[in-house]
């Protein structure tokens, strides 16, 4: 059997343009390796199982890809030519591929509460340039020293420290210029600048800089605790998948208590995502990665599986989804395409 | 006699807490080396100054300040103990003094079309957080690698390349955020957007970073042109004083045309700012600046002062300060602060 995990693996790895033509048939799965969840969970997890099953998640990802595409490289362009190695900076890491995780997250919470993909896109795309450019810099020597993403290059080995730098902060800014500027009119003014305001604090201090910060202060030191971890993975990863969903909610126009109940979500399924990650990092190989496997044992890094062990790490993933579901239970239907997203973040391989 | 430049240097270096406790008075001066300027521009020139002489600019920036400094220091604080070392870091550069120009110039461009100050002030920190972030990247050991500014040791230098990295990305996300969550509720959303589309652009490829890139790409390399140059300054340094002007002007309401005439004096103003700065780079000291003295020209940079000579170069400065007035003169007396910052940018010791 394909399991749905695979068949996105499979489909995310291809190019915009070589796309699956068939419409696939996703059926979810629960891996036998998470299984080990309380009673109640699981009758919750099969419940939702039930609803999920007819939901095709890549064909979701598949048709909302394009508009995805073309706006993040119209994001990357100026008719200027003395911009031109900047652009290309821009252009090389935006359009290297990847999940594109945080974009759907936004584009399916804005659906969810009636928004369109267009009222979406724009802060959908400026959530990949602030998740890409903060790539950018923790790859550079000074910080995680990475070679490998996507399964290319970084972005400095090919254009030097200071051009990832100065693409990164271009990236940065132009995240919001995109959100100010191409946001449709028909969104009222006062939801882009709640989005704004939930963008710009992301990437603060009790966002991914924080985070990768603590998190280089940890690195090789004795003492990390669980809760320690917890909070970097918090603000370094969740915090980005919170401000997506958080983000998405308020331009489809979700009530405060609406977003709130989704930030527990998306808490949720961040933490849940980073302990994957962790997972990933010590079980699966460089190639199926596109990035530098075993990094974080190598740099001796606090991880979940460090501190916690392997298979009570799953467990952990596993219990952080179940969870996240139930906040969700509410919402009945429309938060589909969630529940099956917050399912691929345990599942994939990359 | 003290000149109104000296008396800014005097009090500017002072720290916020310890100002002049007398209210000074101004007298605009021109100085002679600025002095071959175009018989039309010197008739110009002295209307200006005529209506100008009565403009305590002192006073005018030290009505301000304190607005500016509280806010400021509140965009660099958090409460969660994590984040300790990042808010420090921000903290340390963003209250290290400096001219506050590009806030000034942003309040002076509201207050002409009638805003207030707490309507300028998130933008107007916003700023001149945009141009510490850009200061504390561009004196990175990859970048300029410089280990003074204003007067201090760098951030890097303090907190580490990590954490410099980290807080300029954190500065540069939460001058948005600034923006979208503190602008008083009174001014129109639709005029907030615009803002924040204009600081978004500053920083981006035809901007700040874009500038910056072409500076470093040049440095040392035979044949740069005085196009490149402005080029180069008029990204590096113009940009974020346009931005300054335009969204200050756009926050108090003036039209689009206004906004237009107001881009092309930031525009003018900003070059001449940068063309101060070369020349101060091989006429004043280390101790005069508060950064290295000379950098320039140890780093063989295109400079104007190079290219053109530093007479012609003084001249230039002033015939773009004077260009920068004439735009002005539909605006009569209500240009006034603006003015008199212009003639202090190309008069400034440091």
């Amino acid at each position: 059997m394909w399991t749905k995990a695979a068949l996105l693996t499979l489909f995310l790895a291809s190019t915009a343009s070589a796309f699956v033509n068939s419409k696939l048939s996703v059926k979810p799965f629960l891996s036998p390796a998470f299984s080990a969840v309380k009673d109640d969970e699981v009758i919750i997890a099969e419940d939702i199982e039930e609803k999920d099953k007819a939901f095709d998640l890549v064909g979701y990802f598949k048709s909302n890809l394009p508009a995805l595409e073309k706006a993040m490289l119209a994001a990357t362009k100026s008719d200027i030519p003395q911009t031109d190695n900047i652009c290309k900076s821009m252009e090389y890491s935006l359009m290297a591929g990847g999940k594109r995780l945080r974009p759907m997250l936004c584009i399916a919470a804005c659906e969810m509460f009636g928004g369109s993909l267009g009222d979406a896109v724009p802060t959908a795309i400026a959530l990949e340039m602030i998740h890409t450019m903060s790539l950018i810099h923790d790859d550079l020597p000074m910080m995680d020293d990475d070679d490998l993403r996507r399964g290319k290059p970084t972005n400095h080995v090919v254009f030097g420290e200071q051009v990832a730098i100065l693409a990164g902060d271009a990236m940065l800014a132009g995240s919001f210029e995109v959100v100010a500027k191409n946001t449709p009119k028909s969104v009222p003014a006062k939801r882009v600048i709640q989005v704004i305001t939930i963008l710009g604090k992301t990437m603060g201090p009790v966002g991914l800089a924080g985070g990768q910060a603590m998190d280089l202060e940890c690195e090789g030191k004795e003492g990390v605790s669980v809760e320690d971890l917890t909070w970097i993975h918090t603000h370094k990863t969740a915090a980005l998948l919170e401000a997506s969903i958080c983000a998405g909610a308020t331009l489809g126009g979700a009530t405060e208590d609406e977003v709130e109940t989704l930030r527990k979500f998306a808490i949720d399924i961040g933490l849940a995502f980073q302990i994957a990650d962790d997972i990933l990092d010590i079980t699966a190989t460089t190639e199926e990665l596109g990035k530098t496997a075993a990094k974080d044992l190598e740099a001796d890094k606090a991880t979940y599986p460090k501190l916690l062990g392997l298979e009570e790490s799953k467990i952990e993933a596993q219990r952080l989804i179940d969870e996240a579901k139930t906040l969700m239970k509410p919402f009945g239907d429309r938060a589909i395409p969630l529940l099956a997203m917050a399912d691929f973040i345990v599942n994939r391989k990359n």
